[in-house]
């Protein structure tokens, strides 16, 4: 398999076709952007960090059942995966209240809901990402109601998997967005990625924020607590 | 039934209890707000044409079989309904994108959608009325799955009913604000008002605006077009 031509280059990776016309390259950049872009700054290794860990959670959720695009690793900054259509949505499961939820049903950062739940937003930078109900998607037909079933189906099996992962740890998931897509045959994956850039995971014991939050709030830095993430789950100690 | 104490002022309304503990007194204001309050203004006559319009269209619905609060009109300013404890949600109701809705999905305003939408709204002045999601009206617990598929059904019958109305009368309707409550014995009932501060109305021939978005963008008095809707809706035609 051989990297090609550049496909897209998004805020955070690049996809590169390859020798095979259903397979990607993606290249994690070293770039950190928030706040619909208005945020931006290079962060050596980040790249790095957040490739390791995708990989690692993409192989622990395959080993648990959960069909996604990764194929594998093949170097720090690069992995393969099965080419996608990506279904443009980001599918938010969250176990307690941060962040925009908070904000809107106006509960203190925090508050554990009671159960956990999947919204849906429209990715699209242009409007901002906005969160979409069940009727907006089917006006917008970005995905048919069965399809958004397995949608929230396979978020909440995530979510499961990945609180057991990090709980063990010492971690608490917070939330985290997911992307999917369908690849050649229409079947649905997980795609994308899965990092603190797309997580809040909080430190059982002291509370600390180990994710894009550092770099949002300005709270320290964002390599050291991707570092510790990485290292709990068993990831390599050096760059 | 005679008018006792103040339960209640709003924005558009006070609330009066009456001699009889499950009825309620209603006097419209002469105050038009919008932006959350933040644009305020006392409009002479404006209480009495919402009052009629409300009246007038409650009336209307009652006799297609859509169960309301509504009781009688008792005069130009004033109302008796039934008392019901009101379900926090602004339940709208859409038939061509507008407002809100045209900016979150990107849409031109004046676009027909491909079948009426129904969104839930957290009636909440200090979060800003924020767009609700069924898993975040189940966490709130300010309403049970079973419940939202009935002010659905209750919003998409009302629907039909006063586009019928409207459209007889070369009025347009693009979408509207319900608000439901719960009578002593625990009945969904319709309830607040329907009157050109709660719908979008646009003239079919010219595509002039007759309702609350005159008042929002400055396009002219709010009266005459609200007397407009309550003429074509066949009220007295004079104050
Ligand atoms: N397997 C895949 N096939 C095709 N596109 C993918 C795949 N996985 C992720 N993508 C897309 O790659 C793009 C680049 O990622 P990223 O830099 O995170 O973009 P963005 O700036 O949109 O967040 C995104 O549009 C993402 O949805
Ligand atoms: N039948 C009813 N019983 C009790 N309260 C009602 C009834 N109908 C409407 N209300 C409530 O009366 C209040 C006053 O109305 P309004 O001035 O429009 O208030 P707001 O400023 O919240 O829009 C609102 O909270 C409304 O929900
Ligand atoms: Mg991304
Ligand atoms: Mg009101």
């Amino acid at each position: 398999m051989e990297k090609r031509g550049l496909l897209y280059e998004g805020k955070a990776k690049k996809i590169f076709s390859t020798t095979d016309e259903f397979t990607v390259w993606i290249e994690y950049k070293d770039s950190a952007t928030a706040f619909n872009g208005e945020k931006k700054e290079t962060i050596e290794g980040k790249g790095r960090l957040n490739n390791l860990i995708t990989s690692l959670l993409f192989t622990s959720l395959k080993e648990k059942g959960i069909e996604s695009h990764f194929i594998k690793q093949v170097s720090d900054y690069e992995q393969l995966v099965k080419r996608v259509e990506i279904i443009p949505l980001e599918v938010v499961v969250r176990n307690i209240a941060a962040g925009s939820l908070a904000k809107r049903i106006g509960w203190e950062e925090g508050t554990p809901l009671k159960s956990p739940i999947v919204e849906f937003y429209y990715k699209d930078d242009d409007l901002g990402d906005p969160l979409l109900t069940v009727d907006h998607i089917e006006q917008l037909e970005l995905a048919s109601v069965e399809e958004l079933k397995t949608l929230k189906e396979m978020g909440l099996k995530v979510n499961t998997i990945l609180q057991e992962l990090f709980n063990e740890v010492g971690i608490q998931l917070v939330d985290f967005k997911l992307e999917f897509g369908k690849d050649v045959d229409g079947k649905i994956l997980l795609a994308d990625e899965i990092s603190p850039d797309t997580c809040r995971l909080w430190d059982k014991e002291t509370g600390q924020k180990l994710d894009k939050d550092v770099f949002r709030r300005d709270l320290g830095s964002l390599t050291d607590v991707y570092s510790i993430i990485l290292t709990k789950l068993g990831g390599p100690q050096h760059v």
